[in-house]
């Protein structure tokens, strides 16, 4: 699998660099961007997958997100995927939260989305099997995160492949799109108005048929206009007690759902899963 | 004076604002953003001032300067102004380094810039007595800064006002306009050709005829793609031995122009203002 460097630049002492391939999962070109911080000739680093929410592309948290810092002191890899295909050929919603930019991380199995949009197939395998071959990562020690559709992205990615994460965050996620507004439109989308198929993309659903994760922890202001109808961590924190699963949910006060509340708290979420990856 | 608040966000515990006037040095809506940390009622807290380069706006390093955690640990306000006036009826020039978004920080004596190209007037008069009115601000305790343009900006800006800024510093600054192409075309079009009226605004002329502050920092990326042509430290560093002005020249190995530079280098700079600060 090739790859094109779009660009390349040095921050705290490592390399910032955005770059393409042709993707056999969506058909479509794929751009995601890579930090690698200083480390030895040879030395294989724990990598950090971060999946953004609607709307976003790489581009958001490369420039918002301010995990460089973070993760040069940690010496962790940073990975950021675009959220959908996009281009001509693509299908697309003319609303935001739909189509093009907001993939939801499922493999579509419904039109016209089928034949592009299968970005649980492109963050769960290509893009890792594709890091692994371009970048000096130590695939043993990976850690999860995102924010709102790519906090829902995370937990249920982790949820699925409990030996593959060490680590498992999120900021604002969504955590049950079987029971929001934006997820009942873009799972029955996507998947079909059969609610069966929607459990293994619904982190609450996967957790109360069995998925377990060794821990948690997730951010959410409390100023965010998303909280009540869209993200509602209360049901998470219902599933996570009912299953023993220690959740860390800190809601923070004054806090909404943008880039200021993300980098403010990404220090401690590059640090949680420095913790479990060693 | 009246300011209009376009958006307001938490951040690092404080607020993250973005904000418009009608400015009567430019004679245009001005907009700027100001991120105040937390704070005692009724407390004063000093005040870092960052100037823009060519192209941008406030939003760049309001977005990618990763100034928010330094100015929030060091409890410093940090002011971001735009680089020129815009809008229709405003002169502009098709090129990227003159007109809108590259004022240069000088009030214009030529056509067609004259009646808005006041950004030395904006920065120096206006904007401050705007924040002071309407922001915590102690204004016996004030930095400055800037990148590339700006750079230019913050040297000249404190160079001509050394009582009123405890620290300055700047992000490969442009330390001699009258000496490179970028400078030459703008002072020679917003100041005309006699090349005395540009001395007051280039750094080197400044520290040439007479101007002195007690120390600078300057970082410089050494993979900078102006370095050679337009930005030329070294010039300012034998200005400086010359005038005896202890200058921290730090060239960065690696990096270049953009924000990832900036941002790497950013809380040192807020730390060097903080020590200055008190």
């Amino acid at each position: 699998m090739t790859i094109e460097t779009l660009s390349t630049s040095r921050a705290y002492g490592g390399v910032q660099g955005v770059y393409r391939h042709q993707s056999t999962a969506t058909g479509t070109p794929m751009t995601f961007s890579v930090f690698v911080p200083e480390h030895e000739p040879g030395e294989r680093l724990p990598v950090v997958w971060y999946l953004s929410g609607l709307t976003c592309t790489h581009a958001n948290v490369t420039d918002k997100g301010e995990y460089r810092g973070p993760c040069a002191r940690h010496r962790l890899i940073f990975v950021a995927p675009d959220t959908s295909p996009r281009g001509e050929g693509v299908a697309d919603d003319p609303s935001w939260d739909m189509g093009q930019g907001a993939g939801f991380y499922v493999d579509a199995t419904q039109a016209p989305w089928m034949p592009h949009f299968r970005m649980r197939s492109y963050v769960e395998d290509e893009l890792p099997a594709l890091v692994a071959e371009h970048f000096p990562v130590d695939m043993a020690r990976q850690a999860i995160t995102g924010h709102s559709m790519g906090g829902h992205g995370a937990l249920t990615v982790a949820l699925r492949h409990p030996d593959r994460f060490r680590s498992c965050t999120a900021f604002a996620p969504i955590v049950a799109p079987g029971q929001v507004p934006w997820g009942e439109k873009a799972l029955g989308g996507y998947l079909g108005p059969d609610r069966a198929a929607w459990r293994a993309h619904d982190a609450v659903a996967l957790i109360e048929d069995g998925a377990r994760l060794p821990d948690l922890l997730v951010d959410q202001g409390d100023a965010d206009g998303f909280l009540a109808e869209q993200l509602r961590p209360e049901l998470l924190a219902a599933a996570c007690e009912a299953a023993g699963i220690p959740l860390t949910l800190r809601m923070q006060p004054g806090y909404d759902h943008s880039y200021n509340f993300i980098s403010t708290f990404m220090a401690d979420h590059i640090a949680w899963a420095a913790k479990r990856l060693g």
